[in-house]
């Protein structure tokens, strides 16, 4: 099963581009989510409109930390150009991971996430000026599997 | 509840010290699993002994990509250094996610993880030198809340 699936990535992997800006002057944390690419190895339903859902964590209450971007049906190129910023010290930010996931809502109104990248704001070094990376995107079925199997 | 887990964070989120080298002529991936810091905020039980489980995703049938350090008992910094390596062609190294999870092996035998950190390597760049870096870890309490809350 997993060869299979490894078969289907082959011309590679799905992958979102996302951009960071910190500026300390104002404590001004911006994520810039660009664009997808690849989604057609997603398996998204081509009837249900896809999104972006970014969740800055571990969440203090009092501050926004949960973004999603507008929906958009799928294709295999998907251009966001979606901006959101929060205001956080820089200390508080390297203590931050970022979760980044391609979502959609199911006709039960369920929101169901197919796949995501985790990104450690640890050494985040993107001050002033904005740095942009591709980040593959891993499928949620390795989720269950991960926490269970034993080898 | 988050407010109170983000007290507790406050003084510094778990880390894991990885490191990377690629070396192109022999094809070789080889991950460092260097220490662990702050493994107090990470709730660990006394009596067990934790690890390191490295998978490098998505997993092709013939070949490794799962392994796991010796266990010690929680301590709030772990010396890890173990060397994991693996056979693979640089174009299919870019499309894989790494998942470093800290875990123990509970009482009825269950192997039970905890928190991580997931490394995209479309840009894996540390041909030839080893790179190395610290990640923030982050708990799996949010994976089931990342799939179900709806803002």
């Amino acid at each position: 099963l997993l060869g299979s699936y490894e078969e289907r990535l082959a011309p590679g992997s799905s992958q979102v581009q996302l951009g960071f800006r910190y500026e300390s002057k104002v404590q001004n944390f911006t994520i810039y989510v660009m664009q997808l690419s690849n989604c057609g190895s997603l398996c998204l339903p081509a009837d249900q409109k896809m999104y972006v859902r970014v969740v800055v964590l571990p969440c203090v209450e009092a501050t926004r930390c949960l973004f999603r971007t507008r929906g958009s049906l799928p294709q295999d190129v998907v251009e966001v150009n979606e901006v959101f910023s929060m205001q956080i010290s820089h200390s508080a930010l390297r203590q931050k991971t970022l979760r980044v996931d391609v979502c959609n809502t199911s006709k039960s109104g369920h929101e169901k996430c197919l796949a995501g990248a985790q990104i450690s704001l640890a050494d985040v070094s993107c001050l002033e000026e904005r740095c942009t990376k591709w980040y593959n995107l891993l499928s949620h079925t390795y989720m269950p599997e991960i926490s269970k199997d034993k080898e």
